[in-house]
């Protein structure tokens, strides 16, 4: 297995979990940023090491000294991505309380003001099957927290008789399919603020977990970046 | 503009849309079925002409002889793709009737029969962001199609009071969103047919429209290939 970064990398930050609504830009290294425009333009296999060295302006040898090879680099961005997405879903479902309704429509909140203000790197996934095997699977790891703490929520809410569903693992996956189709047609230049996409989607994914009862309205908050 | 293919190319057979259940083989010509083998393992970027042309077993040339460039057969594969489920799609609407209950669900059943049963030509569709402007454009169009018959179908439900959707537009997407996200995850040889996945889905998308009525059962249909 390849590890995604050594040692000497410095620290990434993603912001502050707890205050999960408040989305500062991502801070990536100059590397990882790089190489996120890079295979966001021109695809991971269109996209090699040399490429990513001179985007950054290093050499090639002081890229390596930072990542093992171009998979670790795409794997760390991708843990990166998704340990973000998955720290501030738990964040917005204790934020719901002991309420289903609340934690969903919290949690649905948390994913799509990700997948519309950090869109290039929501796009990235389509990378993921490019990994090797075992990055695939540690990377599945990570994703499928997110999957499991919704399939929780629902399962939760459908027990309480809050929710109405037939197939509580079904209806999770077809929530986040739909989250997760949101950066192939989302432009942070088009009329919808990501609030008003989060507002939307909420509403939908209540109809779509037939729940009886509505979530309170979501705080405003402050637009960031991508 | 490129176009997608020359004259000389044999016709392209992707079945019977007015029998919009059954799926065949999708018959590709050498080079196109070659080139989704390719796109789908190694990316557009990460697939040159020369690969595409070893794969089939043919010279450069004589690739070249049949589509202008490697965007022209990714757009030709694109374009096959999206035409064959919008063609089936409307089948699957006029199958029912004036119903926009049954007419939802039958365009559900189609685009995810789809979805499972041909999820690598699917799954290409990530690659879309590739194309040209002007090819995207062109791209778009067709699948911008698949989308409007879904928009009608939803606003006519809304209108009879059969649907219960706040924004039509923004529900058609999830729908659409949470169909075009199952090649992610399904693999033919997991546990679920496409019959059952299809059957899953056309329930959900019963919830998320808020339908007071349900559609008629699917027949039993025969299962063909990727």
């Amino acid at each position: 297995m390849v590890s995604s970064s050594k040692g000497a990398t410095p620290p990434i930050e993603v912001g502050n979990a707890a205050d999960w609504r408040r989305l500062e830009p991502t801070k990536l290294t100059p590397i990882l940023s790089a190489s996120l425009d890079a295979f966001y333009e021109h695809g991971f296999h269109g996209t090699s090491v040399r490429d990513i060295a001179r985007r950054v302006g290093v050499t090639v040898p002081a890229l390596y000294y930072h990542h093992e090879n171009k998979e670790a680099v795409l794997l760390a961005l991708l843990e990166l991505s998704t340990s973000d997405v998955l720290e501030r879903a738990h964040a917005a479902s204790a934020d719901g309380g002991d309420d289903p309704v609340q934690r969903l429509a919290n949690v649905i909140e948390a994913i799509v003001l990700r997948m519309t203000m950090r869109s290039r790197l929501a796009a990235l996934e389509s990378e993921v099957r490019y990994l090797s095997p075992e990055n695939r699977q540690r990377y599945r790891t990570v994703r499928k927290g997110v999957e499991e703490l919704v399939l929780e929520i629902v399962k939760e809410g459908k027990k309480r008789e809050l929710f109405d569903v037939a197939d509580a693992a079904e209806t999770t996956r077809a929530l986040l399919g739909m989250c997760q189709s949101i950066p192939r047609w989302y432009h942070a230049e088009g009329k919808l603020t990501p609030d008003a996409v989060a507002r939307k989607y909420v509403e939908i994914a209540m109809k779509t977990v037939g729940s009886t009862e509505l979530p309170v309205k979501p705080k405003k908050r402050r637009t960031a970046d991508v």
